[in-house]
């Protein structure tokens, strides 16, 4: 059984590019400082569970080693991390009680600033790819490195959706899928309604777009197929910081680790990167991917079909 | 099968006590004057689809007949509607692009003011009852006329819950059900977590609570049970004046007509719910039920079931 899911896992890895940070986090209970951040440690870390994982990123010369550590206990791959003199990514944020809304304090992109990813040679054939949320001269620099990937997915934010939008949709021109959230879709698109706008974003290239609303969940758009994934409610949200990334890793990791990209699959891993991104807001920064085992994961799987579970009413 | 359909449905008439009005709707698309509106009537409507429906209210002599006779038409029992002199309840709003914030221009309470719900002799005996968004004082005098109900349901406000918190703790303590949205289930709970909030919610008397999130969906709570209802995602909204009422309406229509207060389906109940207020907004006014038919709720229905249907991941 381990031997059967070592040699399934080892057949898909998935490459993660994306920042690797150090953020300082306030909510209305607490104040942390100088946590394990960045998009491509949440997305890799939520992968984990699922498929293995390889992280290029860059960090400076004070990334305290106990984080690679815990990203190697997770199975994460760092051969494609740099360590480049500097200080490394920084970001901070406070939330407000509810958690709906972010007021980013700070941000300091240190030797982040220079990074131009290089794949390791043997990464290059990496079947699953996932493009955090870089700039698109970056996301399209690592397209040019990988071999026609199985499926490839990329997230984006408002800075380059307003910036540097001919790059991002050269980007979109060559990805099988783009995550965003839904004023990014809005913005993307220049429609209000989310099926629109969905419409119109796939018609820049990606066969699929899964359009993120925080606690109010996610939608799937796949050619004429929509899934709802609502979230997984929770009584109490510690920081949410990661969701978004935590999803997408849980998404490309259980995909990665099926080795099926069937619009079917692609439903499967939606649910997938649903419960991981749960998991990430029960604690700071990636401390809940710490104790979480496959077990637990296993559970809210179940308890989230639960959640949904419901006969068509007749009349 | 029509004669067993009558008979079941004849069997559970839903009566529904709340505002009949005349709405002037500006989306930034057009503008529309004194169209109908009204919690009772977008409710009656939207249940009428499912079972017997009794609507109690006032109108001024200003009201349409024709609005009466649309109403009539859709098996709305009227014999508890009012007319009486003066003018009909008015409300005027205006919607944001994205239909995500609504500004109230003018609020007229005309005859409403004044309004003291008095049921006809044979609707005490009415085995579902709906208390749309009214004065918990006069929510309660309608729960003083009836007998023991089957299954009891209420909406309200945050007018209400900051004015009037005692009388509506009374209404609480007695119906079996409190619907709201998710900004008035943190105002009387005092919880920003949702679930948190329906907790405290039902330790005040319902055993159901649904928290509506107007696109996000809705959550339904049943003691420790949860159900997520996403929102059945459209191309373009028209106008969303009622979707509230309407997935009140189509829930307590779907109970009624089931005969069945199980949590199996109140879950169903809420199914309906979502999609008759997906059918509301399509159109101004009740306009999309005047063309709606069983046929149509039945395809959405399916296609709702579509929207959620997923197979938990293995790893």
């Amino acid at each position: 059984m381990m031997q059967a899911q070592a040699e399934k896992a080892a057949a898909s890895p998935l490459l993660v590019v994306g920042s690797v940070a150090l953020d300082t986090v306030e909510t209305n209970r607490e104040r942390r400082e100088d946590i394990l951040g960045g998009a491509a440690c949440f997305s890799c870390c939520a992968a984990s569970f699922f498929s293995p994982t390889r992280l290029v990123g860059v960090v400076g010369n004070d990334f305290p080693t106990a984080h690679e550590d815990f990203l190697r206990r997770r199975g994460v791959d760092l051969a494609g991390l740099e360590r480049v003199p500097g200080r490394t990514f920084r970001w901070a944020g406070r939330y407000a009680a509810d958690f709906n809304t972010r007021t980013t304090l700070d941000t300091q992109l240190n030797v982040f600033e220079t990074f131009r990813p290089k794949l390791p040679p043997a990464w290059t054939e990496s079947p699953f790819v996932f493009l955090a949320n870089i700039d698109p001269v970056l996301q399209l620099g690592v397209l040019e490195q990988v071999r026609r990937p199985r499926f490839s997915a990329c997230d984006t934010m408002n800075f380059w959706i307003g910036g540097k939008r001919v790059e991002l949709l050269r980007v979109l021109a060559r990805v099988d899928m783009l995550l965003l959230n839904d004023e990014e879709a809005r913005q993307l698109s220049g429609c209000a309604s989310l099926p629109a706008a969905a419409k119109v974003i796939a018609a820049m290239g990606p066969k699929a777009v899964v359009i993120k609303r925080g606690d109010a969940g996610a939608l799937l758009f796949q050619g004429g197929d929509v899934f709802a994934a609502p979230a997984f409610p929770l009584d109490g949200v510690v920081d949410p910081t990661g969701a978004g990334d935590s999803f997408a890793g849980g998404f490309m990791g259980c995909l990665a680790g099926a080795g099926d990209t069937s619009p079917r699959s692609v439903r499967s891993a939606v649910v997938a990167g649903t419960v991981l991104a749960s998991f990430c807001v029960e604690d700071f920064s990636l401390d809940r991917f710490r104790t979480l085992d496959q077990a637990q994961i296993r559970a809210r799987l179940a308890a989230y079909a639960e959640l949904l579970r419901f006969e068509v009413p007749r009349f």
